[in-house]
């Protein structure tokens, strides 16, 4: 059995990759949450469980696996519903995956996920309008090789997780999408293991101080759903 | 046969990744090297190869797969060698990579890789203190682990692949590392194909003016070896 810990689900993005792809894909694991304290970095109750003290972290009898990326190929080895079939399709996959896992800092940075609330931006800077083009690029680009519904064809798979939190801040921040790609942020707002995700970090009554400031950051509240 | 799309040796730390990975395992494969011009983002002649611009960028018949850990994974798919035959070595090395991947932001940002140099840093800021702290005690777990001389034992595999950088980035920088790590770095940087790599870097005459920003940034030059 999968032990998975995470953090705060109205928060934490890294989090929400694991856990939504092994729920949607009906894997089963035991779920751990631990609720932020103290700020980004300062978790020390998290080294207990994680040797960076960063989540999500799954262990399976002896191993550990410390990063999402990693987890999703940890559990890739037992279940490969977990990729695509095809292979090509699992090629560009693992690419987008990986580009979400190194990449789109200023969308990260700027947007940082908070599932309850309703933001209007300050301002689009250049980096956050050049992540957003290069999102819209990639997601038409498989959307169209593969097919749809879902970015690498007909299944939902690794690379639809790496974007769930995506699609959380497309709706927090109100951010503007072709109608293509706001037809496949819906299509993941939909699925029953986001609603499900989104059910629970609304019903959360912990605040993190480091979370909200990069909301009040990053523009002006509109509506805050949260308990 | 696969094609290997990188940029400048001396400068280009994550098309070193796969480069050495696919030399070091004896993977055959074609070099297409393209120099920077213009500096970061601003290559937009690499998206001829690559869909985000970025190196490295390996291609296969009709497949591209920009990313550099995605590329470990494809080309594992055919040469199991790339990833340890252990499955607690494999959960392991694959979460070091990952975490190399998205992290050690501090190491990557201050001491850019550049391998002909050699700097006197002007200061080791908290932030990389800690990004150093961190890579001795990962490093020091997998190779108390696996029992070296490899992070995940007895062979060189991609998470060795992801710190090759780090190792001309230690020698560059004069950073400082426990005993059994520096000889990890030294181990590393004796390599064939490291050697060959250093050797190229050396012989190239091309200077990017944002590379070179970062190098009188981090400190003060204390040798070029370049030619």
């Amino acid at each position: 059995m999968y032990n998975l810990y995470i953090a705060n689900k109205n928060y934490s993005s890294w989090s929400l990759r694991p856990w939504v792809l092994l729920s949607e894909l009906g894997i089963e694991f035991v779920e751990h949450m631990n609720f932020f304290k103290g700020g980004y970095g300062k978790n020390t109750e998290f080294l207990k469980f994680s040797p960076t003290g960063l989540v999500p972290c799954l262990t399976e009898h002896s191993v550990t696996v410390w990063d999402s990326l990693a987890i999703a190929e940890y559990v890739y080895e037992q279940h490969p519903s977990v990729w695509p079939k095809d292979h090509a399709a699992r090629a560009w996959a693992r690419a987008a995956a990986a580009e979400m896992h190194s990449g789109f800092s200023a969308l990260r940075n700027t947007c940082s996920m908070n599932c309850g609330v309703r933001i209007k931006l300050r301002e689009v800077s250049p980096a956050l309008q050049k992540d957003l083009d290069r999102l819209e690029a990639l997601w038409l680009d498989g959307l169209k090789r593969f097919g749809g519904p879902y970015l690498a064809g007909d299944k939902f798979t690794a690379v639809d997780a790496f974007f769930c939190p995506v699609a959380f801040r497309v709706r927090s921040y109100g951010l503007k999408l072709s109608p293509k790609s706001a037809a496949y942020v819906e299509h993941l707002l939909d699925l029953e293991s986001m609603q499900n995700w989104y059910a629970a970090a609304l019903a959360e009554k912990a605040r993190d101080p480091d979370h909200e400031a990069e909301l009040e950051a990053a523009g002006d509240l509109i509506a805050d759903y949260r308990a």
